[in-house]
């Protein structure tokens, strides 16, 4: 198909296509002739993805570009391509670097969990981040919360991957730790909500009307 | 102390003090004379939680102005409180509205878990959504990860609200669960992340050196 029907199939106009491709976010089309580039439904699939990522998981069109390049980069192991995507997705440099204290404590955490994970996951420098900011707001008792977290943590990543294995294919399968990494947090956060309100319910009863 | 003493102590520049005073986050000093206004304790903790709101929970200026509204309100029940900081906290508008499917989806896993909730939850439209891209994507076999999601969703929520009940005072309990549900939203994620690699390790192993 021709850049005004890929336009219309998926939805997105055809500046914001070309826009996607100045980016690097999008394959050019095969050229047809010296002016004219068709595309396929890979390329339906490729912008349903960005949308994706852009409108439900908040990303940045550069945030977009680094998962994008790791899925599109070939020959890695899928234990790799996984990692690869979880790092692309960690969202760093918020902050200022948190003290070893907090280090310490996510360290001492995974300990408990038996994780076989260190500091070289960006994600731990996220978590022990949050740590310090509560202790500097006075929200030390949120503390107490952390071990449920990570309990509830865990019962997640098993769902996660167990998807992952349910997929066939080393791009799918890159393709579905994306989603299901992205997406997903706004899915627990939204489930997160609904669980509070009910929880809520039962513990600050609303009065009598 | 003054404004200059304030922005030391707090580490935010007096420009962006006072851009935060006219967008309504941070109230505006006791005027000691006509040209000079007293700032306290309370202005330094305001600062605190405005910037982590900004920097960690990855909230906008508007929202932030929002959740911070909602604390500022007086005469709420606490479980009115809790409920208006969710509600104020769940993005909306993102995508369009889901199908009937799947906000049914979203019925039936509230029904198997016994949570009193209903639509009238911003988070359900927000997770029918996200059930929604998963199918448009190809993403069907995600929506065997949700009971799970559910699950931990209520361990999470069941230790949120411990931290809220731990926390004495109508106003810093909304500040707790402000706070909780924010920046838990991204310890949560990162927490995920870490246990992500620790599951993928198992199940698909590096090949060996």
């Amino acid at each position: 198909m021709r850049m005004a029907e890929l336009s219309r199939v998926s939805g997105v106009s055809v500046p914001t296509i070309k826009y996607y491709q100045r980016e690097g976010l999008l394959p050019t089309g095969e050229l047809s002739t010296p002016n004219q580039a068709q595309y396929g439904e890979a390329h339906v699939r490729r912008l349903a993805l960005i949308r994706s990522l852009l409108e439900v998981g908040g990303l940045s069109i550069a945030e977009v570009g680094v998962v994008l390049s790791v899925i599109d980069t070939p020959g890695r192991p899928t234990h790799h391509i996984l990692g690869a995507t979880v790092h692309a997705l960690t969202p760093a440099g918020r902050g200022e670097e948190a003290g070893e204290e907090y280090k310490q404590a996510i360290d001492d955490l995974i300990a408990r969990r038996g994780w076989r994970v260190d500091r070289s996951n960006p994600a731990h420098a996220v978590a022990a981040g949050v740590l310090a900011r509560f202790d500097q707001l006075g929200q030390r008792q949120i503390f107490d919360a952390v071990d449920a977290y990570s309990r509830a943590a865990e019962v997640i990543a098993e769902a996660d991957l167990a998807a992952v294995a349910a997929t066939e294919g080393r791009d799918a399968r890159a393709e579905t730790a994306l989603l299901g990494t992205v997406l997903g947090d706004v899915l627990i956060g939204a489930l997160r909500r609904l669980a509070q309100e009910d929880v809520s319910a039962k513990q600050f009863p609303p009065p009598p009307k």
